[in-house]
């Protein structure tokens, strides 16, 4: 693969990645969207389904890592760094452009949301709702989770562990099943199971945190988030942003660790 | 492929996709549906696998297009455009005997639904839901939603942009799965792929406009519920009839553009 | 296939079928189920995947038919009717074991669903919900939808055109889907694909009368609903019974037909 | 297969599917957890593709049993007990280390949920949900749920008999597909298709007692309930801990008897 087959296939994918899965935050969240309240089901199926488009879509071009813990990962298996920038360049120029595009669709949603009294107070109103003093406690305004992750409970160690064991998981599933299909994961079937991974992790394991398990999901939209002109967005919560970095790269490099002891 | 076969094909398929897909709709809105509040995660998956089934079955005939934005796209990249009115005949045939399906699969559903007067009001009674009054004022009755896609928020830009975003997803999913597949996209497991995309944009897109993202899907059942004799049924919100036909069809050369330039 | 093996896998796979298909009615359904109350969606997929599960059990011994519209629809397409009646048979026993196997399964939940005077009301006890009154009036017991189907609205046409329009669809899903595949509908992916056409089916064209779209599982689980010492059980609503026979053979014809027609 | 490979492909995997599992239902039911109250599909979801990701990930290491159901119905099938053992060693062993990840991934909602007056009472609190007073009498805490399966009715004939019908579906799937696909059931399908079996059978059959349908899956998780130094958790309710061990060990007997009996 050429530096410029990377790079492309790396921002549409990660792009593709973030506008579905940042869509379905915003469709089961915000004022007027006709998925409001869906649910947690439709949360976790719409990030795979997400995943799964993004896969087949990027992998002739870049073979579709679309997390820089994958990417991490494979350098660790392979022994190969040479590409690892041009990865992670196209992961977080496509994250920012997939959330720029959420912002886009659901643009008067957005507007509706952020200026609806009952939701966010107006100026010199009272925020009632512990969750929303929370918030902004927290310097995270109310449609922040459309973009990034945040912890119900907010605990270093914790929320460390909840995203590197559910990197874990992850990048075990890919390194596998990559194995099992046709060594680069980009099988038929590959990128469907892959799809449904991120499904069972989000059912399972993004109760505390929101699943991040991918630096690139989390922080491109974060940017995102700081740098758009929404009303009463409130903070973009920097503090935390670290944790959905650093967590997913502690867990695909035990994850390629795993992989290298028990299966190569 | 013959025109008939071509023709044949894309009017079986469409009719199964819009049997499918419509009924999802009135199984979910209308009374005495055992289906009724079924939620949003119905709708998405029931036009999800709407689309898996007329896939499978029109794919021998036609190549299993279903979709104007999918035959302009196609051409567009194949440079062929011979075939394509036969295609958008085929499509458009189809999606009104899908409805006019719905229709007769509901029939006493539609009767109840439309003849109660807590839903509908009787005649000089008062439209007491926000939501009925908005849609009386646009002269859309309260079971369009059954046949035809409406914007929570009116917007003609953001309608536009929303159906062409999700058309661009949808088309550069077609366009390369087709080529990891077997180059038709009719491969073993095309059509399932194919089905889950639609799952990913209807839970990530489908909010604002109720993603059409596909001019016969939205136009053809327009035409059958202007046509139908039920009773207090209201307007077919022609205003907006051009925006879920003009936006998948611009998302659709959109598509087939980035593909030219990134993936050919 | 010899007609043992035919038999045998029939009565095999559609047990299968029935005891997860009649078990997700009864864990939506009855009191003391941790499923109670899961939704629409979970009856869709809990059946869809119970016609998966028996595609794969018994697809090498007799080609997973499971159903008379299926083995009819079959039998006009090829013209051989000699293992018809081997195939009905081991249909109906089988779905008559595994309507038993609910039972046993849900032993428990069916007594105290049953015997709860607030659910069925006991000897000169009041039926105060309307649709409870309904039900008795039609001679339909509160638990005879654990084992069969029954219409949300009693019209003969509309009912009968409802399972008619569900069982084409299936028809020319497994017709087509077969030949896409491996020519009997059984191949690697055939099982799958038949369920989400299930999933399908049910979500859009479920609302009216339940979709039996087989007679062999309405047919036999009310003969069991008939024949088991259930307190308060009500009728098994004879009157009904025989659209959800009829209705789906005469579907599975026009499938066949259409499909000579068409795709041959 | 070395014995090595065997035992770490069974931890791995067994780790991995309670981490899912076990983390699914901590999501749904803790305190804190963005999940909660998700529902019994997100249950029935989540534990299906927790399967399907342990399958791909051991299958190349051990062969992916997972489950001594399994192990032991592959035994009697195969007349081979050699490797019996290391299986249903590394099962224990993974399913404990699986039930621990899930309490450090979930640790604050933990002791959220179990220091909330409201939902466990203090000391000399009231216990007023009926339910609560239920489990306290069967001296099962209110968590226990997140790592061990109960009964909603107890009835020890009942609850075996529902287990033992569960784990026959499941056996005879795993067997039957894996003839159908290349062998071992770890086709490039097999971890699919086995994981919407598990699906089916929670949905449909896991109403009375949880679907245990898997001795390690229980036991594991209880043991390690009994040791966690958890709050307010209750006793382990050891009184019922030999049914989900007895009942799928029956299942998975029965289940080869008869694919001996029909299939082979």
């Amino acid at each position: 693969m050429s530096s410029s087959d990377i790079f492309i296939g790396e921002t549409i994918g990660t792009a593709i990645l973030i506008v579905l899965g940042g869509g379905v935050c915003a469709a089961v969240t915000l004022k007027a969207s006709k998925a409001r309240n869906a649910g947690w089901l439709a949360i976790a199926f719409g990030w795979g389904f997400a995943v799964m488009t993004a896969v087949y879509v990027s992998g002739p071009l870049s073979g579709a890592h679309l997390n820089p813990a994958v990417t991490v990962a494979l350098a660790i298996k392979d022994g190969g760094w040479a590409n690892v920038p041009t990865y992670l360049g196209g992961q977080l120029l496509g994250a920012m452009i997939g959330a720029t595009l959420v912002w886009l669709a659901y643009y008067g949603q957005f507007q509706a949301h952020l200026t609806d009294k009952e939701i966010v107070g107006g100026p010199g109103a009272q925020t009632t709702s512990a969750k929303a003093v929370e918030a902004q406690e927290q310097g995270a305004g109310p449609v922040l989770g459309v973009f990034s992750t945040g912890p119900e409970i907010r605990n270093v160690v914790q929320n460390l562990a909840t995203e590197i064991i559910g990197t874990v998981v992850l990048i075990l599933a890919v390194l596998t099943q990559g194995l099992n299909d046709n060594g680069n994961g980009l099988g038929t079937l590959g990128g469907l199971i892959t799809a449904l991974v991120v499904v069972a992790v989000g059912l399972s394991l993004g109760g505390p945190t929101g699943y991040a398990i991918n630096p690139a999901r989390d922080l491109g939209p974060r940017i995102v988030h700081a740098l758009l002109p929404l009303p009463n967005k409130g903070g973009s919560d920097w503090s935390y942003a670290w944790i959905p970095v650093v967590g997913p790269l502690i867990g695909g490099a035990i994850g390629a660790g795993i992989y290298n002891l028990a299966f190569a």
